[in-house]
């Protein structure tokens, strides 16, 4: 498979075509942006980390039942994945306030939640993404009825699986951003990436933020963060 | 039945308790406010309409089976209602595009939706009553499941029927906010008002305003557009 002319270059992504009209190149770069783009900067080394910890996450994700658009790693910030359309919304799951659900209802950040809770930002930077509902996605046609529920139902259960496997290694998972596609074949996989940059992660016992929050709070050492969740999932500089 | 002791003061109305606890009376001011109270003015004579308007909607309602906090009109501003504990989510139902949806997701007011939607709003005015959805309502605990699912299903059936009465005297319902209370026995209730305050009205000819869009947009004579809407609904001024 030959990697031919980039097709798009996202915030964080580079995506190529291929020689194969079903699979698409990902390439991960160090590049941060926040607040829909305002801030810029650089946390290095954070795309060959956000690609293999992807991976990894897709990988186990998808022995457990989720499709997801993963097909192989090429190197550290390359992998092969299969071509999708992005369904327009951004599907955020929360086990606690934080962030934006605690501004838009004036919660403290930190404060437990009575259940977790599914959110659709309409994926659209000139609208700054804004919070809507499944009503609101079927009138304007984001989504149909058919892939609200399966997208709220992998949502769910992929929250499940990563509150387990990050628990296991002193993090809680606060919340992360998912993102799917539709397959040629009109399969609902997972796509995008699961990484510090789409998920809040907490360190169980400081309540360190592991995240990318360090960086669009200027917490210092957004570096040392991401290596810190790449290490403690246990992969090496060397790997 | 006395009234007793003024209880509290919204931008609209004013409550005043009675000698049964289980009963309060609602007082229709001609003070109107938009954009959370930003803008303040006066449209003459709109308490008694909306007061009338609301008391021939919700009998209208509660024939076709939708239970409202409605008693007994006492005159042409003051209602005798059940007292209710107002379940904190306003209900948006929308049939076309307008107002905040229009600017929330950049599309043309007037344009069509796939389907109706519903929206709750959380009631705060400090917080600017946000969006929010039913996993979030829960979240908080503005409301359980099973209220979201009775209010839910109450408020696309008052959709239909107002849908269809306002079409019979030439009027499309754009979107309309309603609310909801709980009385002492745990009924829920529609409460509030349905009137040109809180719905959008359209002429189905000409397409004008007939409602408090008038105010908020300085389209000039909202007292004629609310008079417009009463005389249309068989009132006369001297009934």
């Amino acid at each position: 498979m030959k990697q031919l002319e980039q097709m798009y270059e996202g915030k964080a992504k580079k995506v190529y075509a291929t020689d194969d009209p079903n699979l698409v190149i990902v390439d991960y770069k160090d590049d941060a942006t926040a607040f829909n783009g305002l801030k810029k900067g650089t946390i290095a080394g954070k795309g060959a980390i956000n690609n293999r910890m992807t991976n990894y996450l897709m990988k186990q994700l998808e022995e457990q039942g989720i499709p997801t658009h993963f097909v192989k790693e090429i190197d550290d910030r390359k992998t092969v994945v299969k071509k999708v359309d992005i369904i327009p919304l951004e599907v955020i799951i929360r086990n606690r306030a934080a962030g934006s659900f605690s501004k838009r209802l004036g919660i403290p950040e930190g404060s437990d939640l009575r259940c977790s809770t599914l959110e659709f930002s309409y994926k659209d930077d000139d609208l700054g993404d804004p919070l809507i509902n499944s009503y609101m996605a079927k009138a304007i046609g984001a989504a149909t009825q058919e892939e609200i529920d399966v997208i709220t139902d992998y949502a769910f259960r992929v929250n499940d699986l990563l509150k387990s496997f990050f628990k296991g290694i002193g993090i809680e998972l606060i919340d992360f951003k998912l993102e799917f596609g539709k397959t040629a074949d009109g399969t609902i996989v997972l796509a995008d990436e699961i990484s510090p940059d789409t998920c809040r992660y907490w360190d169980m016992e400081t309540g360190e933020h592991l995240d990318k929050d360090r960086f669009r709070r200027d917490l210092g050492d957004p570096e040392g963060a991401y290596k810190e969740v790449f290490a403690r999932m246990g992969f090496t500089e060397a790997d």
